[in-house]
């Protein structure tokens, strides 16, 4: 899994001896307005390369789908299954990504670093002129669409990441980043039981946090959606398809809270949301992959998603999903 | 797990070529009120040897504790966790069974069979006096309690074995013990994804139709309690706690089948049944001697179990449980 860690990829975390720890992006230059770091937002110019079993790299999947940014930024998709040379375009005629003309997308970080050895991780986004990679920076990247890109938002995007409420969102993050995003992985990864005790506890005291704050409001923070409505619907899409079973996170399925489930619902059904979701490739890349933790690599049928389109009621809560905007297409 | 097969004990028929197959009972001489196998019924003579984290052993458990055989036929309980030599009385003090002296069930298995390599399983009845295995035949066991050990029940005693019906228990129990007894079995030791496929359907396919049946009728036959009852009872009871995430029968938690559920907490909240329930013995068993399908042997925090004693509401479909008799203490 992404983004990078030296020892996720094929989940032999669980045998190691130091708790799992997930690595600092490596390729930190941001595309922005003004071009600082050389990497100017320019339509056409830049790749996105995710996988979509990836809640890091689906993040940016959703940003770009609510910001209208199809355009300009076009889309690699990587095959679930990563082999020893990590993420590859096998999904692609021929092997290969039909934009970038790599089979495998360790060959831009190379084009950006030759001799690179580190970990290979998505989202990515490289530069299609030179191949090259621009970054692999999972917590910039989307903030960067917000804030950055702005000049190719579709008329009526949202903004994701309101000036006046950074702090407030920034606070937020954190610790749904801590005890949630990553606390799966914690638990799922754990070396030994008392680190999965631990990770197993801070992932439900924080998601029974998160469950009273939404019970009376809508979104995580105002009453629009925002950055970080994004980052925790990525986890939650995922909690019963794999977090629950695989990553041993089963004190309750989503399903079983009440507030929660609600609010996932809601979300999966806004445009730009359950759009990016594709629950098989989510599967097969978590059961598949990782053969430390599941060694037969047998994949659950389960669970039943059919769910995931039942009303939700949220709507009375009011809030006004798109602020001054209007939903994607 | 127990009872015995090839392969089952430490779950490495995972990684075996060939489906997973339950191995007949070995030892299945009968105890019987005229004695006909050698082995009469009688009281103080026999003990009964069981992990509370096995449900083909916790089927005896029941069905003692229904017909009042506590002080006529004595209890050994093993140690969850098998060692190399299989179930071991480590729970005792010295390590030692305190009336047959033993410290390892295999012994007694020997004291029958000299050299007998095979598998070692419970439930197992042992004869106290000669030190020797009578039966391990768990099908029979509790078929035997309810017609053989009749002299010996305590006043008030159900009938769990009714001889008007007999046909209809056994088709019923039938179909149960192989999509659902066993199924989860053969789901979560498959060794291979088609394998695992046909084992979840067959799980809930089953599931769904038994579902269909307690719709409208308290109890599986008739309207009372029966053997029946307690043989679907022991893999509900473990359903969320080991089957849905070790074993992989995930379509649903047993929570989110309403009618199995209610049954479920129905029975498990009459005498006799709640009351023989280890949930600590099933999953410190399940994931921590199942090395093939859990290499962690981390055991999960979850589920909530507090669901267990809600009110069920199923005795507004009338039925007797205990027919004319009572409930045990």
């Amino acid at each position: 899994m992404s983004p990078p860690t030296g020892s996720e990829p094929d989940g032999n975390a669980a045998y190691g001896h130091k708790p799992f720890k997930r690595s600092r992006s490596h390729f930190a230059d941001r595309i922005t307005a003004d071009g600082r770091d050389g990497w100017p937002v320019e339509a056409g110019r830049y790749r996105l390369v995710v996988s979509r079993a990836c809640p890091w790299a689906s993040r940016s999947l959703v940003s770009r789908r609510l910001l209208g940014l199809e355009d300009a930024l076009s889309l690699a998709v990587a095959d679930p299954i990563q082999d020893d040379r990590s993420w590859r375009f096998t999904l692609d005629e021929g092997g290969r990504d039909p934009v970038l003309g790599i089979a495998y997308l360790s060959e831009a970080y190379e084009a950006r670093e030759p001799g690179y050895l580190g970990g290979v991780s998505v989202p990515a986004i490289v530069d299609v002129p030179s191949g090259k990679l621009v970054t692999n920076d999972f917590q910039q990247i989307t903030l960067d669409f917000a804030t950055e890109w702005t000049a190719l938002h579709r008329p009526g995007a949202p903004d994701l990441y309101p000036e006046r409420l950074r702090d407030e969102i920034d606070e937020v993050m954190d610790g749904i980043y801590r005890d949630v995003n990553n606390g799966v992985y914690r638990a799922g990864f754990a070396s030994g039981q008392e680190e999965y005790d631990a990770a197993y506890h801070d992932v439900f005291r924080r998601l029974d946090l998160v469950s009273e704050r939404l019970k009376d409001q809508r979104y995580l923070v105002g009453d629009t959606l925002t950055e970080a409505d994004i980052r925790l619907f990525t986890t939650l899409v995922r909690f019963d398809a794999v977090y629950h079973g695989h990553f041993k996170c089963n004190r309750s399925k989503l399903t079983e809270i009440p507030v929660l489930w609600a609010y996932a619902r809601d979300l999966f059904q806004t445009p730009g949301f359950g759009d990016t979701v594709d629950f098989d490739h989510i599967k097969q890349h978590y059961y598949r992959v990782h053969t430390g933790i599941n060694p037969t690599g047998i994949v659950p049928l389960g669970p039943d998603l059919s769910g995931w389109g039942t009303p939700h009621h949220r709507e009375q809560l009011g809030g006004r999903p798109f602020g001054d905007g209007t939903p994607p297409e």
